[in-house]
């Protein structure tokens, strides 16, 4: 996988109709990159959606501006679309497509006898597939990744180096793995026996489902029995931890260095903050959302907002903040 | 390493006597497997420990179930055990034995020519094994393994992939040590220089005693002179952040992500849940318990059961909480 | 790598010359190397700065203490110095110089033909060095580590096992990089597209200055356009996160466990406690302090100190935990 240069370039009239814009500019002016609002060139399209950027984007060279209203920024080339990020995230693939390099199987990885490779799958240097492990077509597996017996891992995935995946467990299509992620390494289960923790053999595994993303040396562990299930679509960001038969649902977004503990189950488009912990055998129901560095205690129902050690509701939170900020002011010392 | 598969079946009569419990059904009946009570089929056994799992323990149609007393499950093949979740983990043990299988030396490993290995390592493609290094025997080390030289790595431990011991540090009789470990990096030590950062030359080392459980991606700095060391039996979850010079105790369970900082000391049977962070130089005495989440600044006596950000007792901690609670509701805004 | 091993030895009166100390006590004893209070011998030196250890001090076998005064420690052979901790890092330099082994490049490693690499560069079994990648003259790359396309290395760095460096970053010279950590992963970007997450293409990269130096497992990720910079001099403990497009300045100090989210800028010296979050989007002014496991959700000005969640002026939340005291004694449940 190399960084993807720029390959295209197009009319403001074109990028409107392509992200579903209203054009207040130059129709025919022509762009050849997205940038940042600080390092746009007159050849390059930014985009502003941030109120603490107005300044930025006042002073941008950008040739056009992708922004949800005008108001400020009058006499630019701006075009005005529903969410600017994701008309960003549309030029982004549309100037800087992605080409996944095929590069076939490395003489120098390690591909065992009865695995079954998918076609247009590449291998790189260094990496170990297991016994009876199956890779689905065009999946790229990068160098140094190590794949266990017994796993089934989807098309058009992208693993990347150090990626540990343990037997048995299973991915989805369009899956993309990070560096240094591990799934499946066994949950911390220990019963207590007379004088000595004992270990309890797992014999679970991990599911990943579909079009999951998983951040950077990120840890997933194998049910006790069962399965340890990521839903459809979910995002997970670096340094995640996530505990054996946690149950996490679709669309889902969980933010770098959160700790989820065995067992808790979660519902789909449920977003959670950087930092967080949840303990486990909890259910945190569809659209929750929690506040960054929460933590969770208790099951949550549907839409519930919270932020808090033990978590509140999020208004009482920030209302319980208010009345710290009282009592300081009120105290004589 | 494979998943052990199922490879007994025994009377419940046998059962009972194993883990040492008192049938309440047919001891004839026939059990082939372990399972969770929901998936649990009528030829396998479960267990039933958490309050919370009292529905899904009437509804499982597990042949028998492990419990603590037979209260709402009544007419059910019960045998009743003191730690349902002990017995269910001898029960693990004896119907899924897990067997290391014995792959021997890869030819696609680098093992130092003055490195020692024992009788019955495996060492599997890709891994590394440095100069003057130790490895007892029956140890498995699997594939894409780093140890440094001068190492010293006692008998029958598993080491998983992508885990890297650097030099000098020596590591007890069956631990195993998870993927994306690391073993003896520098600590965290620097002292101010004028205008710049010096960085302290780590001289010493990193020693795991026997039987300790290291989770995925955890890191353990080596001391600056002398030892950071982990006592016998200790069980470490995933992602936990180990400083030079500390000295951790036996049988401590430390839970994911937590950090503890630069010679602090922690005695023996002590719990530190998930996230918690503990300053450097200070003293934790046998049988504490630290509540997730916790930040703890000050030196804990034997046996005290704290949490909050900085910690309390934990009692107190309850109570603040709810004098929190009462704030909120008397306030008029 | 290995430990370093003593090398020399110098009498008192070398050593406080060295380290621009004031000798009390005998100018020809011989030293011959620096341990800890407790495991020092009378042929080694060691050094008190911490108050908690002055029973150690006194109680020290040790041939000579550095100290900051001589209080309480009378009679003994001492070395008064400004800073005791840079003295020892000093002589730690001195008596253990860190000699790095040159090994080559090894046959078991892949270098691409295209890769340009500098002279005395070790390069150890199973590393892969990408297309188009420099490597600066005298750097050492230890076994297993993943450097992609287009990067450059600088001169004199040391990269451990496991690290991952994605393409198109680049690290300035003497770096040190710790096992496990990945730069240059993608940011967590995505945007809601009417029913599902979209990837952000993410076309920036991740910038490292000189003599940087990157803890275990820390990830660092690439910026969405432009880059994600850390300063000359900064210093990351062990698993740290660090989102897309942030910007670190000189000489920071960032301990174990922080996490800092996306597009954040950090300016010179500054320092910041174990497990920290910071969000996303705010600006921290040189010489801040942040108290270890507080949630920063603002801007911080020049030399502020700040502790809690959310983060007060660090007195402010002195004096809200002792409130707090006040509440938990009045209560009369």
């Amino acid at each position: 996988m190399t960084k993807p240069t720029q390959q295209n370039e197009k009319t403001l009239k074109e990028i409107a109709e392509l992200v579903k814009g209203t054009l207040e500019g130059d129709p025919q002016k022509i762009i050849k990159g997205v940038n940042s609002l600080e390092a746009a060139t007159p050849d390059e399209i930014s985009f502003f959606s941030n109120p603490r950027y107005l300044e930025k984007a006042k002073n941008s060279k950008a040739g056009a501006i992708l922004v949800r209203d005008k108001s400020g920024l009058e006499g630019k080339n701006l075009i005005i679309v529903e969410d600017p990020y994701l008309a960003i995230c549309i030029l982004l693939d549309e100037f800087y497509p992605l080409t996944k390099r095929f590069e076939g199987i490395s003489s120098l990885a390690f591909v065992h006898p009865y695995a079954s490779i998918g076609e247009g799958v590449s291998i790189l240097p260094f990496s170990y597939i297991g016994k009876n492990t199956k890779i689905g077509e065009n999946t790229f597996i990068a160098s140094h990744v190590y794949i266990g017996d017994e796993v089934e891992i989807g098309k058009e995935c992208v693993i990347y180096p150090m990626v540990s995946i343990y037997s048995n467990c299973s991915i989805g299509d369009r899956c993309i793995i990070h560096s240094g992620v591990v799934i499946g390494s066994d949950g911390f289960g220990f019963a207590w026996d007379k004088n000595r923790y004992r270990k309890l053999n797992h014999i679970g595994k991990v599911v990943i489902e579909e079009d999951v993303e998983i951040g950077s040396n990120t840890t997933i562990d194998r049910a006790t029995f069962g399965e340890t299930r990521i839903g459809k679509g979910t995002k997970i960001d670096n340094l995640v931890q996530i505990g054996h038969n946690v149950k996490i649902g679709k669309n889902c977004a969980i933010v770098a260095q959160v700790g989820i503990s065995g067992s808790t189950e979660i519902g789909n488009n449920v977003i959670i903050g950087g930092q967080v912990g949840i303990v486990g055998h909890i259910k945190i129901e569809d659209d929750v959302k929690i506040g960054a560095k929460s933590g969770v205690h208790r099951d949550l129902k549907r839409g519930e907002i919270v932020s808090g050690i033990p978590v509140l509701p999020h208004k009482e939170w920030l209302k319980l903040n208010l009345i710290f900020q009282r009592l300081l002011m009120k105290d004589k010392w």
